[in-house]
Formats: C-alpha cells, sequence, structure tokens
C-alpha cells in the first residue's frame, strides 16, 4: 500500500533506511554473507558461494507481487528465495541449491532488519546529536538571561535560559549515549536455521554465525534469538525513550511560544507553518513534527513488549507484527529527530520578553524568600499569611512586592531593621541567576561525554 | 515512503480505502460541497460552485511532492488547496477565489477520513459478517460433536464444537454490530472554519454543514469536533474491540491446530503457508495473518486515547498523530477481518479427533461428576480424595476412570448400590453434548439480531 | 498490600466500590442468587436456597490471608467458597452443600465485578452529569464574552467563553450518554460453569441464569462470556473515552490559568494547592487530579483490548489480569470525574483577561478578514503579503492594526474607499462573537438529550 | 483504599518495598539526609541537623488521612513535612524550621521512590537470579533429552529440552543484566528545589547533592531530572522487558503443560491450583501468576513513556500520575518473578513424553532432511512433491516415513543406493540432539557473565 499521503508526518522519502529498496538489499546481503560464511568452513562449495555473491545483487523484484505473495506464504520470504533462487539459477544452476542453505525465513528477516536498523540508527544518532549540541550553544549563548521556572503550569522561581537549555542538552545526550550502547548487543545476526538449534548447518553452525557477524559488521548474538527479542526490543525501547525526551524539549518551546508568553518562535523559513486562512499567522510546524511523530510511539512500545511472549521456537502472529512495528518505532523516532534538530537551531529565545515575564509578576515569584525574611520575627504561620497578603495586594495594585511590603511593613519595629538592605536582597535577580548559570558547564560537560 | 514489503501483512493494495486517490478524492469531495451548500444559502455566487463541483474532480496531484509540503506546511491543505485553487482558475478565475472558502485545514482532513473510513467501515462490516455467517454454519454442522472444555489451558469438562462455535457467531455479531451503531453518530462532517465557531461562514454556517452532511451521507455533528473526538475515537476503539474478538477467535483455532491436539486445520490453497524449508510443514497463514493484524492495535488504541487531550480550539500535535493513526487501526482491522473470513469459511474441524482428545483423558473429565456421585456416602473431602486417587490410577494405568472406579469401590458396601447404572451415567457424555447443543440456536438468533 | 499513600491521587476511601467489603458482599450476592435461582426451578432444595440466603451475609472474612490463599489456589473463589461452605454448615449443615453448586469461580467474579461496577457506574455518572452542567452554566454565564480561539496553541480568531464552555459541556454529555447505553449489555450477570455451557445445571442452565439477571438487577448475557469479553471491555473503553473528554477540559483549564494568559483560576479551598515552599503560589490541584488521573487509564485499555485474546472457554493469565485491572479503569475515571465536577463547578473565568488577551494582539487577530477586504483590489498574493506586513508593524509598534493599515493604506486611491466603514467591519469584534452565541443553545440542548 | 483482594495476584503484603511504612521512612531518611548535608556545608546549623536526624524516624502517621490531606494538596509532600515540622518541634523547636530546608516536594518523593525501588530492584534481582539457575539446572539435567521445535505452533524439527532451557536461562540473565547496568544511573537522589536550580541552597547547591547521594547510596545525577525522567522510565522500561522475558518461558511451560502435550507440569503444591469444581484438576496457579502479573505492564510502560512529556521545570499531571505508576511496573514484575521462579524451580518435564511427541509425527519432522536426500536425483520441485506426498501417506498410515519412503521409492533405480544408510541417517535423532546439545555450555556460559 502506498501511504504517501497519510504518512506525510513521518515520510522520510522512498530512500530511506526501511525502504523496500534498502530492506531487499539487506535481505540479499544476509543471504550472500551465509553462503561465503558455509563456503569458508566447507559446509558448500566455494565456487557455489562465488556466484551467488556476484550475481545476487543483480536481483530485480517489484515489491508489489513480492508482498502479495508474502502474505499468502505467512512469510516474505518464501517468495523472494524462490525468486533469489531462479535468479541464481539463470546464471549459475549448480550455485542456486545452496542459496539459503540451513537457514530460516526468520533469520533473514531479523538479519535484514537489523541491517536496516543500523542505518536508521546512525541517522537517528546524528540528529539527535545536533539537536543536544544546538541546545548546548542556546545554553552557552544565554547563561545568565533571566526566566521564570515554572512548575505545575504556575510560576515557581527564578532561574536561566541556559539553565534549561543545558538540561535539555543533557537529556537528549543521555538518550543518544543510551541507544548507542544497547545497540552494541541488539544489531546482532540471526542464525538459527528452521528449529533454531544450527542443526542444518552441521558442526559449524555457531563458526557461520560469528563470521556472518563479521562480515555484515553485526554482533554475534552466541545464541538464537527467533523468539527471545530481549536486546532488540530494549534497543526500541530506547528509541522511545528518546521520543519522550525529545516531546518534552518540543513541548516546551511550544509552551514558551504561545502569544501570551512569547519566550520562543520558531525558526521561519519559505511558506513553512504557512495557515491556510490567515496571513498573520505562522504555524510552529517544527514542534508539530516533533509532537506528532512521538505521540503514537508509546503505544507501540506496548505493543512490542506484549509481542515479546513469543511461543516455542517462533512465534505465531507476534513475531510478524512485531517486524513491522520495530521499523515504526524507528521511523518516527527519526522524523522527530530531524525535525527537533531543524527547531532547535533555528529557535529564536526572546530574552528581554522571559525577563520581562518575571517583571509581570511584581516581584511575588520571590515570596518564598520574603517569608524568610520575615520568619524569624513573626513565625512561620504569621509570616506566610502576611505574605500571601502582600502578593494580593502587589498583583492587584500593579506595584512591585518590595514596595508594598516596605510600605505595609514599616510600621512594625520588630521589622524595620530588616526592611533595608536585607529586603533588597530578598528580590535580588541576580543571586539565582548566578548560582543557575554556575551549573551550566558541568551539565554540557555530562552531555559531552565520551560515546560507549 | 512506499512501504509495500513492511506493510506486507496489512497490505491492502493501492485501492484501498485510505489510498493517496481515495483520500484526495474525499478532500475535494469536501471542497466541492462546501461549495454548493453556500451557493445554496447565497454566500458565494452559485456560478462559482457550479465551477469547482466541475472542475475539482480533474485535478491531478502527486501524492510524493504533496507529502513533502505538507510536512513542511505543517498540513497537507496549505499545498493542497493551493493546488485546487490554481487548478479551478485555470478554467474560472472568479471561481477560484471561493476555493475552501470560510473553512480550515482540519475541516478538510477530517471530513475526507471520515468519508475514507466509510467504505473501511463497510468492508470492514462486510468481512466480520461472513466470519460470523461461518462460524454460525460450523455451529450448525457440528452441534452435538463433542470436543473438550478447556479452562486455564486444561481440560475442563465436555462441550460441544457447535457451542463453542456458536459463541464465535455471536462474539463476531456482536462487535460488528457496535460498529454500526456508533458509525452513526461518528462518521460526521467536520466543519467549524478557523476559530471552530463558523464565524467566517455568518449566519449560514450551521445550515451550510448540515446541507454538506446530507450531500455527503455523513451525520451532521450539530458542533465543533475539532478538538472534541470521543465519538471518532470511539470509532476506533470498537474497532479495536473486534481485533480482540477477531484474535480471540485466531488463538483458539490456532490452538486447536497443534499437531498434538489437532482439531483443526486452516483450509490448504496452492502456496499458502508453504514453509521455506520444510515440505511438510503448512504454516497457519490466516491465522497468522489475524493474529499479527491485531496485535499491534491495543498500542494504536492507547495512543489515540491518549491523544484526545487536545488543547483548545485545534491541538499542536496529537490531532496530526491522530489523522495518520486512526487509519492505521481500520486497516489493521480490515487485514484481520478478510484473513478471518477466509479461516473460517475454510477450516476443517476433525471431530473424531476432538472425540479421541477427550477419551485420551480415560473418563477423568468427569471426576467432578464422580466425586458427586461419592459425596452423600463418603462426605465432600474423602469423596474428593477419593476420586483423586482413582483418576491417578485411570491416567497412569491407561483405563478409564469408570472401570477403575467400579473395580476399586466395589469393596465398599455403602457405594455398591451406585455403581451400577448411577455410575454409567455419570461418564455419559451425551448429556452435556445434548445440553450445550440446546443453547445453539438461540446464541445464533442473538448474532443474527437486525442491525442498528 | 495496603498501598495508601501511592495511590493518593484516585484513593476514594475504603468504601470505595471495588472495596473489599463491596467485592466480598457482591461475591455473596452471587451465591445467594444462584442458590434461589436454582431452589425455584427445583434442581436445589428450597430449604437449602433459603439457608444460604439467610446466612450466607453473616460470613465473616479477613481479605488479608483470603487474598494469600487466593494468590496459592489461582483463584479467590476457591478460599471464598470453602469458607461460605463451612461458615453455612455452621448454621445448616445440609444446605452448606448446595452453595456454589454448578457454578465456576469466573461465574462468581465476573458477577460480583459487574455489581461493583454498577456502582462505580453510578457514581461516574453522577460527577460526569455534575461536570457537564456545570460547563453548561458557565456558557449560560458567558455567551457573549469574546475570548481567542486558538489553535496549535497560537491564536486563530475570536470566539466566545460560553462557545467554548458549551463545547465542554456537550462532549461530557457524550461520554456518559454512550457509558450508560454500553452498560445496558456490559453490566451482565455470568453463568456458565465448569465448561462454560451450563452444563452442571441441566436443562434449567439458561433459566436459571435469566432468574439470577433479575434478582441482581444485571443484564442476562444469553450466553457465557468467560472469555468473549467485548461488552464488557467496551465499558471500560467507554470510560477511557471519558477519560480522554475529561482531561481534554481540564487541560484548556489548566493553559487559562497560565499566569501569562490568567483566564481561569482554579477555586480555591483551604490549603487547597498549598504549595511546600511559595506562600504565594497556589498549585492547581483539582486540574493536577484530572490530569493524573486519567493519563495512565489509555495503558490500562491498550492492556484489556490485548487481553482479550483469551484461550478457549477460560483463559490463562489475561482473564486473571483483566479482573485487577478492568476496576483501575474506574477508580482512575472515578478520581477524576470528582476532581473535574469540583473545578467545574467552582473556576473562576477571567472576563476581562479573556478580552485583554485580544486586545493584545492589536488587531492582528482579524488578518484573514482584512485580507479579504483588500483582495479583491490587490488580488490574493498580493493581499496576504501585503497584511503580513501590516501586522508586523502593528505589533512591532504596538499599535492597532485597524490604525496602521487605514494610515499606511491611505495613500492607495484603489483601496481608500475601503478603508472607512468597511474597514471597521473588518475588526469589528461582536460580529464573531453574535454568531458563536447563537449557537450555544443547540450546543446545549443535545447535551441535554435525554438518557438511552 | 485497601484493595487486598482485587491485588490478590500482585499482593506482596504490607511489608512490600511500596508499602506504607517503606515510603514513609524513605521520605524520612531524605529529609535527615538534606539536614545532615546542609550542616556539614555550613548551610543550616549542626545542631538543627542533629535533631532532625536524632527525631524524624519517630514520625508516627496514619497514612489514610495523610493520603487525604495529600490529595487536597496535590502534593503528599505538604502534608508530611507540616508533620515532620510540628514532630520535630516538639522535641527542639529551632530545629524545625530548616526542615526540608532548601527542597521541594518533587525532590523529596522522587528521592523516596528511588530508594523504595532499590529495595523492589534488589528482590526482583534475587528472583530472576534463581530463574536463570533453575533454567540453567534443567538444561543441564536434559542437554540432550530430544524434543520438539515448534514454530508458528506447528513441528518444526528436533532440539533438546537442555537447548530450550539454556535459552530460557540467558534470556533471563539478560533482563537481569540489563536492569543492574541501568540502575546504576536510575537510581538517583533528587535535589532541585523549588526552581529546579538549587537556587534555595546556595552555593553549596551541587555539594549538597552529592553527599546527601553518598549517603543514601544513591547516584549523583549531576543534574536536576524533576522533568527529564529517561533513566528513570529506562529502569520501568527494563522492568518491562524482563516482564516479556519472563511471560515468554511462562507461556512455553503453559503449552507443554497442555494434556494433548504432557511435556511439563507444574510443581505441585497443597492446595495450589485446586479447582473450585473439579477434584482431578490442577491449575497451573504459578504459571497463571507469570503470566497474569506481567500482562497490565506492557500498558503501564505506555503511560510512562508518554508521560516523559513534562512540562517546564515540573510536569501538572504527568509526573504525579508517573509517581503512581512506575511503582505499579516493579510489584507486577515483582509477583511474576517470584511465580516464576517457583515455577523454574520445581518444573516437571516429562522427556519420555517429549519423545513421544517427535515419534508420534512418523518420522515426516525430518521432511527436509528427506528432501535433501532426493533432490539431487529428483530436483527440487518433485523432490519437494514427493517428500509432500510420502508424508501424508506416513501419517494417514500410521507408518514411520523411512518406511514407507523405502517401500515406495525402491522402484526407482536412480534413488535406490540412497535408500539404506543414507536414508536412516535423514532419520537420525541424534544428529540434532548432539548438535543442540553442544551449544548448551557456551549459552549458560553467557548466562553467567560477571554483573556489570
Amino acid at each position: 500500500m502506498t501511504r504517501h499521503l497519510l504518512d506525510w508526518i513521518v515520510a522520510a522519502g522512498e530512500d530511506g533506511p526501511y525502504g523496500d529498496a534498502a530492506l531487499l538489499r539487506s535481505m540479499v546481503r544476509f543471504e550472500v554473507a551465509l553462503a561465503q560464511a558455509q563456503a569458508r568452513v566447507g559446509a558448500i562449495p566455494q565456487a557455489a558461494a562465488d556466484a551467488i555473491a556476484q550475481h545476487a545483487f543483480g536481483l530485480a523484484l517489484d515489491p508489489a507481487p513480492l508482498a502479495r505473495a508474502g502474505a499468502h506464504a505467512g512469510t516474505l520470504v518464501v517468495p523472494f528465495v524462490r525468486a533469489l533462487v531462479a535468479h541464481i539459477a539463470t546464471h549459475d544452476e549448480s550455485a542456486a541449491r545452496w542459496v539459503h542453505h540451513g537457514a530460516t525465513s526468520q533469520d533473514v528477516m531479523d538479519t535484514a532488519l537489523a541491517l536496516c536498523t543500523r542505518k536508521a540508527l546512525a541517522a537517528l544518532e546524528r540528529s539527535l546529536s545536533r539537536s543536544s549540541r544546538a541546545a548546548a550553544t542556546l545554553a552557552r549563548s544565554h547563561p545568565v538571561a533571566p526566566m521564570l521556572a515554572r512548575t505545575l503550569l504556575q510560576p515557581a522561581g527564578v532561574t536561566t535560559v541556559g539553565f534549561k537549555c543545558a538540561h535539555w542538552a543533557l537529556s537528549l545526550a543521555r538518550v543518544r549515549w543510551r541507544l548507542l550502547r544497547t545497540a552494541q548487543e541488539a544489531l546482532a545476526v540471526s542464525l538459527g536455521g528452521a528449529a533454531g538449534n544450527l542443526a542444518e548447518l552441521g558442526e559449524h553452525g555457531p563458526t557461520v554465525r560469528a563470521q556472518m557477524a563479521q562480515a555484515l559488521e553485526l554482533t554475534d548474538p552466541g545464541a538464537t534469538w527467533h523468539s527471545h527479542r530481549e536486546p532488540w526490543i530494549a534497543l526500541a525501547a530506547d528509541a522511545g525513550l528518546a521520543c519522550g525526551a525529545m516531546a518534552k524539549v518540543a513541548r516546551d518551546v511550544a509552551l514558551m511560544a504561545q502569544a501570551e508568553v512569547g519566550e520562543a518562535r520558531e525558526p521561519q523559513a519559505d511558506g513553512r507553518g504557512a495557515s491556510s486562512a490567515m496571513p498573520s499567522k505562522r504555524n510552529p510546524a517544527l514542534t508539530l513534527r516533533v509532537l506528532a511523530s512521538t505521540q503514537p510511539v508509546p503505544g507501540m512500545i506496548s505493543g512490542l513488549l506484549a509481542g515479546m511472549v513469543q511461543e516455542h521456537e517462533r512465534a505465531l502472529g507476534n513475531w510478524q507484527a512485531e517486524l513491522a512495528q520495530h521499523p515504526q518505532v524507528f521511523t518516527h523516532a527519526l522524523a522527530a529527530a530531524a525535525a527537533l534538530a531543524d527547531l532547535l537551531e533555528g529557535v529564536h529565545i526572546d530574552v528581554a520578553r522571559c525577563h520581562a515575564n518575571i517583571e509581570a509578576l511584581y516581584g511575588t515569584i520571590f515570596s518564598e524568600r520574603l517569608a524568610g525574611l520575615l520568619l524569624p520575627v513573626l513565625g512561620k504561620e504569621a509570616a506566610q499569611a502576611t505574605v500571601a497578603d502582600l502578593c494580593r495586594d502587589a498583583l492587584d495594585g500593579g506595584r512591585h512586592l518590595r514596595d508594598v511590603a516596605r510600605e505595609r511593613l514599616s510600621g512594625d519595629a520588630r521589622l524595620q531593621p530588616h526592611l533595608g538592605g536585607e529586603l533588597d536582597e530578598v528580590f535580588d535577580l541576580e543571586r539565582p541567576v548566578r548560582l543557575a548559570a554556575a551549573q551550566i558547564e558541568p551539565l554540557l560537560a555530562a552531555a559531552e561525554r565520551p560515546l560507549p
């Protein structure tokens, strides 16, 4: 089924890592590597392996009828191998019988997807790296630009643009790091044969598997993973974590980009985010793509985890479902990562507006510190009640809490001595800014730790 | 992205209800119906509406660049409308300005998907109906064929093939019924305009919506559903329930088809289920497709439910994700339903083997009834202990429990009178068979209740 | 396991509909209804049924050891029935043997949960009704109060508070309506016996089931639903839809309550939402509870849907998991519904701030209409470019777009005639307000349609 | 809410790692460690820290009202800290004001849950280790016991009990290994303060966090993880992977334990798996618990992943939902792991039945090898067709395929020379057994690799 249009959010073009051409080529690579490894241990004639290696990549297959034949057979590999055998036979009849020797259909598909996923992962890794570095650059550009910290979608104190962006950078670096580490185990060759125990390959089974791993630059799993899928599903779960981390950053940007907040603006490009109706409106098209691409991924992960219950030596249904869904996770993660990289490399942070949003709260953001100043004199409860009262006055009257406090509390002789420099210090924006800024470089250093 | 191969399990061909051609045609249908309805209320010139209606279906669009432009704009509709306007302008420049008048991009997409989904639903409904009728036929073919009831994957009593199949029929009928009922509300036109309140359409907004609904044979929702998605997601959830019901039946067949059980065999067709390695093996390709197609659906439903949290008048991310995932649910349900219909119309039930599997238990399946016979004399605990003991002897010795009981208990004078006809009655297979069979027609009558 | 603390968000107290006492009482009710129905058809002695009915509710069970015994047995019902038999025996030894006669453990649990869920549903329905009515009241209180419509988290036009709240009301009414309709089928008695075919009950099986349904005020399903769960899971899915609808409303409120937006404020109550640190901060505790309670529900629904694949006559694992998870869905929905009702009944909408947020955009929200005014003269592209330009000037200069337009365009003789009343009309707030307001009562009428 | 009964499958008793007492104690530990670390850097008086450390653990709190107050406040920590302050004040009024100094409620909860999860993880790790070792013991007990390999629930060749169990062992070892490695990063102290930037703690913030980490034996995350949750959710995802791996093994056992298969039997214990109806029936109670406990976990993981989209410095709803769901994952994994360990330590594998199930296929399991024998003479297609034909005869006639082949093919002079020893070799059970067995020790060595 061609689904260009409804896939527009994640569409990566026909040359994507899971495109038909890439998949078929990976399947052929499996068969070639299998033949060569078997020839090396003497299990099949070297001449046959050579013929297979020479001609297999010339196989031309039309995806649509192959998909139909696969659905009929219950596996793509039966019509694929039939076609490959016929193709090799046209070149070298005696070699044809050694095609796919000793392997089973799951060996082909699992290995081919590992090869496709290696490419997907490389692209994902690059985009995550771009995003993380872009966030680091933002952090270093605005280390001391004050902005509101917000918890439960309410103002919660003062932090800095740099501190926030440094956490974005670290988070994106962490998921990238984790993906690469898991990939070391997950990107493995699959070779088990019909019964999963390599019996058709004789004594040389494990050796053939090891040599194929080397030739294909995949890990030798040292075991059959036909129905034990943990490392493979772990990789998808890590992509799911990456999606979560990316969506969090995009969500922050989306909230900052609200008209009433105005702290962030998407990078503009010709026609990007054009509204179908309003000339003055720019839709946040990059944020949209990050959020829309990542949204279905948790559901996909739940399906993959549930599908790990694979019966005996190969599952009926759960494996075949996984085969289609696992690439979906990466396709979605890739789309999100590319959009996020574009977003973070171009996002405009309006530091003046960040500052203005603090000012608009008339100092009430420091109410905790004000209460702390009054506490030794008034006791905790009275201090808190007084401050809550002063905050109301400040917000209602549109006056700074410091001024309201100074005016309203000056009658209290006990408080008088604290209403000068100490009071000013309560509202000192520099202090939290300086403290936050001091943590940025260690955060970025952690974000830049060497790859596993 | 063309993904023929990795979509092989659910691939429905390019002409599927969500194929590019079908989607684009539905989008055009929206614009035509919009223009016509507005002309009728005098909001736009009738001549413009006529020109749009006459020429719009001639629009030819290449899906791939449209998808790319859509990703860039954040919506498919911006490039689509631009192309449609240009296309109409080549025929009638003055009409072109009335294209898409008063509508917003979500109106187009939601309505177009409702039109596509109506077709998908019709196909799904037909396949479910085929499956339900096939199960009913199986039930009527084997009403009194005894078979094991199994609970917790252990034998649990005697039932009949017909009783089991009648429940399959009822279950499949119920999900079909539910889908059709929900569709009455869910397949609705969408028209809200940029702000969701039809303001661009003036006083006639609700009337235009009602007329479009009539013209497109969709429901008039009487409201804007841009960010309130319950009926639409309810339809997907009902498709998810249908998937659950289908998978349950397929799972039963798969378990019955195990070599050691041997009670069911998939219908054979040339090459279907061919093994890549073993000539004598037939892979259960239809069961496989039902199970593999339905497996990811619960995860998709969770994504759709989570995505209902759509901000304000149109969501950022969650709606766009839904747009791609909602059709996936139906695509998967359709694939499963077609395979299940083929399966149930052709499955061979081996009633002799069903009976033999009961016999292989040497009467121990009636242990509860035997305990009931002994209970008045021995009391509950002794009765149960005695029976458990007799069962072990029967299974270990390969003798029928009735014979073991008669022999072992005849020494007990209190039990002697019960060891004749009463004992035979305990093991009377006819009784549960008759009782189960008597319930079949009422079950099938419920399965055949008129559509909503 | 007592989990008071970590359940704080959804904790409904020990007297909740799924509390131990309620569950055990429902289990006893099943056994009493079973005995009475069987006595009525002559399957067991009337005296036994009477004794069971008289004494069963006196059974006192300690939940903790019962749970442990249940885990050991693989079902709660084995130790429960053992205890009930012993308890009845202390009153009437001959009656004790008729306890649970002909039933299986799943019959007890499914029926008991249907009874508990009926109570949960009644409470859920009441809260949803409160919420829907509160939203309707808000709609009727502010029908013509202008506020921004927002799409993709960006301003997208002018609507009214009433229009928005009327959609909330309709959405909440719809999910309530749907729950009640599904409940008619889903709240069913379960009676199938060990093999699911009522064989232990003889000819009277279906009659006994029908009478039990009547006595317990549940539906007679006319079938065994041990492993066919569609109506039951459909009810949970509908609760999931309700959660989605509730979360959407809460999310809107949360966004409106941001300090920079300031359009909504949670109702304040003593100590509610108190911050652990900041005296001036009020955490949005009700919104929080709605969002936190509903968040895990989609995942639960996916688990329930996946769990529908129940083997043969009773499942191994999937049914038992469902048994624990189905009530969780309702427990979460209940908590959310109660909090949402409190929220909507008390939320303060700041209509002045709603208006001010429109004003802060300097008329650019009407850019589409301005472009429409210029279009006949300038053509589409130039009109849009001009307006985009004017918008920038307005926002940068802090002047109203109308004034900027009048000033900047007055030099163009072609436009001059349109820059008077026509231009004023473009920026007429009353028009969209009036059009939106006119739709409110029909929306509320739909929200108030009679129950199914 | 006490939910003993409906939690019976996962109930771990009140003393579980997430029980109220354990949670409260962990919360107190946080406050004590915070005070001590601050005293050490001079941020609060040492005497205050000492008083807090001395008295805090004496705090006695009733969970039920605390949960209610937490729901009211929107966080458990507000009433908790209030109670702790009051409690400390009864001992040392001046110390009381330093309780919770500089921290925020999320710091307390996240750290407390990390402490609870460390205990849960230790228990989970022990059970997984027991399971893995038990599977290894099974593998070493039956290395050369032949059994059917089954793919798509159909016979697919010959393997050995030991080979299958060695893969179980490796899989369980891998998920355990992965959990421990992820825990090194995930089990971290949380300290960020109200705005997440440690500003209330002055220059010493990072030092205080590092010292708390050391005191509590948790990792110092070097960052604030209030709204960046990847390592923490990764740990839950790894528990989800463990659940998938455990369920796969349990599912295999359940299928092997079917009456018609008879290859496995659950360990029997007094009353375990007792049927409520049938004396001869043993319900597979341990398998049931593994499958039922793990079934809802993928849905939980999807919820946790979706919940990673946490706004700004602390989320509204998603964090609070995570707080309740994260422990659920571990509670379910713990229950499954304990049951699986009991299962694998006691499961009886009936090797004679395993062998008999092969014999019952009359040699057709070797059809691929037979076709390989005929292929050089007959060519691929004819060989496959001939073998398929012979297989049908063998199964229909109940005769061994070897004998049927010898008899039916002896007329073909070309084949004659191959029908002696070569034909016997085709059906040689020893060969696949020997090849499979040879791989067991390397698999177990991989399973026993040192912990990370």
